[in-house]
C-alpha cells in the first residue's frame, strides 16, 4: 500500500483501498441525507472571472484551453490568461462554485437552501503528504435568503461532529472560535485593524507567540499591552463553556465581543451536550485570510495534528448578493482525501475483503454455465453479490481464484443438480439451496473495521 | 427544468434533478457490485503522452497549465503543446486512464480483474442535444493477463442488459455485431482493407447504402458484388440467432467469419434468454474508428433513436501492454449524462420528492429547539432523514415552509411534551412517539418513478 502516484500530487486507490474510500463518502452522505441536506454537484470549470473574484489571479489555478482549436470559436478557446475573464479554469474549491450556483438558480430554491456537495477539487500546489493536487472535498452548507438564523452555525457543527464520529478515523476535535468576538475584544483593547492582528494571530501555531507579539507591534503598531492581550485572548482553551469567564476576567467590555461570546457559547455547549469530548473553544483559530464573519471551526484528528485541519469552515455574512439580494450562509468542508490518505498510509481501517463479491459459483463442466448462471441470479436477487467463473478448471483451481481475489464462499453444483457452499477461510462446506441461503450478516457485504 | 446552463456544454442540475441522477448511479453501482465489479476511479488528468498513444492530438482534448507558475517547475508547467508529451489534459474517455491504471498496478490486481468506474469526463466538442462537454460515463470491464475468455463477452452483455432494465429510462435495445463476423466475411469476398469497409459501413445510417456503396467502389475499389454484399451483410439485423442462417446464405466461406458467427450467436442467444426482447443482432454495427477486434455493442433507446448510442463498447484484444505482457478485454460505457439529460428533459421519470427530508420537527417557542433536535435525533436513529425548524414562527409558517421544500411530514411537541405528526398533503394529523413512529415505506425515502 506504498505505492507512490505515478504522478504526484494525483493519489489513485486500489480496489481494496477505494472500499475504504466508498465507506467514507457512503456514511458522509448518510448522515448528511438524515439531516436533511440535498445532493448537488458543480461542474469542474469555472470562468477565472468567478474565480478570481475575491482578488488577483492564485497560482494554485489550473487553467484549461482545447488543445487543437482550429474553429477559433471565442472566449474559452484560447490558452486562459490572467487578463481574460471568459477563459476556463478547474475550481479549487466546493464554495466558490456553490455561490455561483445560489445566484444562477436563486429562483428555483427554497430558502434556507440545506446542500450537500463530495466531488474533486483542482490546485496546483506542490504536493506534499496531506496537500494532493486533486483531491475530494466533501461540504454542508446552509445558505439564506437575505438573512440565516444563527442556529444553523450550531447546527452545522452537530452534523459534523456526527459524521465525523461515524468515519473509521481516530478521536477528533473541533476547534472553534467567533470572528465577532475576537474582533469586538480587538476593537474593546484599541486595536483597530481586526483583520491584520487576524492575520497576525493566524500565524500563532507556526512562529509561536514571541514572534506574534513582535508582528503586532512592528506591523500593527501595537504597544506591549495590547500584545500581551491579543495573545491572552488566544491562548484561551476550553473543552466547555468557562472560556466566557476567562475571556470576561481579561476586563475588555465591547457590543461585539458580547455577541461573539454569547454565539460560541450556544455552538460549544450544544456541542459539549451531544458530541461530549469532540469540541474545544480554541481563541487561537483565526482563518486568517477568509471571508468568515462568525463562527470559525478547525478540526484536527488527534495523534495528528501535523495532517493540518481534515475539516475547516464557518460563517459568511455574504457568500453571494444578486443585485440588492444577499445570501449569508454558513457551511463546513471535510478534506476526505486527505483523511484516506491517512486512514491507508497508517493502516487506520481497511476493508474485510477486496472485492464486493461474496460468492464465486463454480463450473463444474464448461457446459454448467447456464446453470451457474441461474444460480447467480437467484443468489444475486436476496442482494447477495455473485460472480460465475468463465473455464471449468479443477475445483481446487476455481478455489484458489476465489482466495486470491478475496471471495469468501465458492458454490459447487453436481451434475444431479445438488448445491454446496464452501466458506473458504474455515473450509467448511454445506448443503445450499441457491433460493435461501445467504452468508451472514457480516458477510454478505464489504465491511470497512479501523485497525 | 428548461433551464440552460450558464456554460454550454457544462449541464448542472437543480437538487430535485441531482435526485433523478443519483438514482441513475445508485441503480449502476449495485447491480455492478452485485456482478462483482470493484469500483476504482482514476485522477481527471492524464499525460499527453498517454492520452494520445493512439494516434495524433484529438482537438477535443482539454490541455492545462498552472496559471500563474513562477516557479517554473518543469514539464507540466507549460502551457501544453502537442509535442510535450508531460504535459497534462483532462481525460476523455475512462478506457485510456483504466488501460494505464491497469499497466501501473498489475502487480496488485487479480486476473481476471472486473472493474466498474463512474466518472466525468471533458470533450471540447461543440455541444448539442446529448453531447456536453463534461458528462459522466459509466463503464464496466474485465481484463484478463494474456488471455481472457470469450464467456466474458456474454458477461458484460448480460450484466449491462440487467443494469439497464433497472433504470427509470424507456425500452432499449442493445445492437451487438462482431468484429471477426464483418472482417472474415470481407475477407472471404476479397475486401482485404477490412478496416477501410468498416470506416464506410460505420456511415450507413448517415448517408444511406447507395453513398456507402459507392465509397467503397470509389475509395477501396470493390466490385459492384463486393459492394452488394457488404451491404447484405450489414443489412442483416435479427432479434435472434436467426442472422447465422441469413449469413450463410450469402454463400461466403471464411474461418474468421464462422469464429465470429459462433461468438455472436453466443452472446445473441445468452440476451435473448436472459433479457427477451433486448437484444438485436444488428450486423450493420462497426464502430469503425476504434480498436475493438470481436464483439461490439452500441445501445438505442426506442422512440430515442436521434439520441445516439446510449451504451457502447466491445472486446478488445490489447487493452494494454507491457513488455510482453498484454491485457486483452472486454467492456461497455453508459452515457449517464445522456441518459439524465434525456430524463429530465422529455419528464421521463422523476423524485417523489424534491429533499431527502422526510419529517420537519416544528418549534413552539425558541426554547424548545433542543427538544425538538432531540426528537430528530431519535428520528434519524431510525434512518428517517429530519430537519428542525430554525426559529418558533406561527404553525402555519413552518407547514409552509415544509411545504416548499417539499417535506411531507410536520413534527409538533407540545408545552407538555406531546407528540404530534402531520402528514401536510392529506392534513391528517395523528398521536406519535419518536422512538417508534415511521413513515410508510413509500415515504421513506426519496424514490424516482417513472412518468
Amino acid at each position: 500500500m506504498a505505492r507512490t502516484a505515478s504522478l504526484s500530487g494525483f493519489p489513485e486507490w486500489l480496489p481494496e483501498e477505494r472500499l475504504v474510500e466508498l465507506h467514507v463518502l457512503d456514511t458522509l452522505r448518510r448522515i448528511f441525507e438524515l439531516h436533511g441536506f440535498s445532493s448537488i454537484e458543480t461542474r469542474a470549470v469555472e470562468t477565472l472571472g468567478q474565480l478570481l473574484r475575491k482578488g488577483e489571479v492564485d497560482k494554485e489555478v489550473y487553467g484549461l484551453r482545447r488543445l487543437q482549436d482550429e474553429e477559433g470559436d471565442g472566449g474559452n478557446a484560447a490558452a486562459p490568461a490572467s487578463g481574460d475573464p471568459h477563459a476556463l479554469a478547474l475550481h479549487f474549491d466546493l464554495t466558490v462554485p456553490f455561490a455561483r450556483y445560489v445566484v444562477e438558480n436563486a429562483g428555483y430554491l427554497a430558502f434556507p437552501f440545506r446542500r450537500y456537495q463530495i466531488q474533486k477539487v483542482w490546485r496546483g500546489e506542490r504536493p506534499q503528504e496531506g496537500r494532493a493536487r486533486e483531491f475530494t472535498q466533501a461540504d454542508i452548507d446552509v445558505v439564506g435568503d437575505g438573512e440565516l438564523p444563527f442556529r444553523y452555525d450550531v447546527e452545522i457543527a452537530l452534523v459534523i461532529a456526527e459524521a465525523l464520529s461515524a468515519l473509521p478515523i481516530p478521536d477528533f476535535l473541533l476547534r472553534i472560535n467567533n470572528r465577532k468576538l475576537a474582533e469586538g475584544f480587538y476593537n474593546g483593547i484599541g486595536l483597530t485593524d481586526t483583520a491584520g492582528v487576524l492575520r497576525s494571530i493566524d500565524k500563532l501555531e507556526k512562529i509561536g507567540p514571541a514572534k506574534v507579539a513582535e508582528l503586532l507591534k512592528s506591523e500593527l503598531g501595537a504597544t506591549d499591552e495590547q500584545a500581551r492581550s491579543a495573545l491572552e485572548l488566544a491562548s484561551i482553551r476550553t473543552g466547555d463553556t468557562s472560556f466566557v469567564a476567562e475571556v470576561r476576567a481579561l476586563g475588555v467590555s465591547n457590543d461585539l465581543l458580547e455577541e461573539g461570546l454569547a454565539e460560541l457559547e450556544q455552538v460549544i455547549a450544544a456541542v459539549v451536550q451531544r458530541a461530549p469530548g469532540k469540541v474545544v473553544a480554541d481563541l487561537s483559530i483565526a482563518r486568517g485570510l477568509d471571508y468568515y464573519t462568525g463562527t470559525v471551526v478547525e478540526t484536527v484528528l488527534v495523534g495528528h495534528e501535523q495532517l493540518g485541519s481534515i475539516c475547516s469552515g464557518g460563517r459568511y455574512d455574504a457568500l453571494a448578493s444578486k443585485g440588492s439580494r444577499t445570501f449569508p450562509g454558513v457551511g463546513l468542508s471535510i478534506g476526505v482525501t486527505r483523511l484516506v490518505s491517512r486512514i491507508l498510509s497508517q493502516n487506520l481501517a481497511r476493508a474485510t475483503r477486496s472485492v464486493p463479491t461474496a460468492v464465486l459459483v463454480a463450473l463444474t463442466t464448461d457446459d454448467s454455465w447456464g446453470g451457474a448462471q441461474d444460480v447467480a441470479a437467484a443468489l444475486r436477487s436476496r442482494g447477495i453479490a455473485t460472480e460465475v467463473a468463465a473455464k471449468a478448471e479443477k475445483f481446487g483451481k476455481q478455489i484458489k481464484f476465489a482466495h486470491r481475489r478475496g471471495i469468501p464462499f465458492v458454490w459447487f453444483t453436481d451434475e444431479e443438480g445438488n448445491h454446496q457452499v464452501k466458506d473458504i477461510r474455515s473450509g467448511e462446506q454445506v448443503d445450499a439451496d441457491p433460493t435461501s441461503w445467504a452468508p451472514s450478516g457480516e458477510d454478505l457485504h464489504v465491511r470497512v473495521r479501523t485497525a
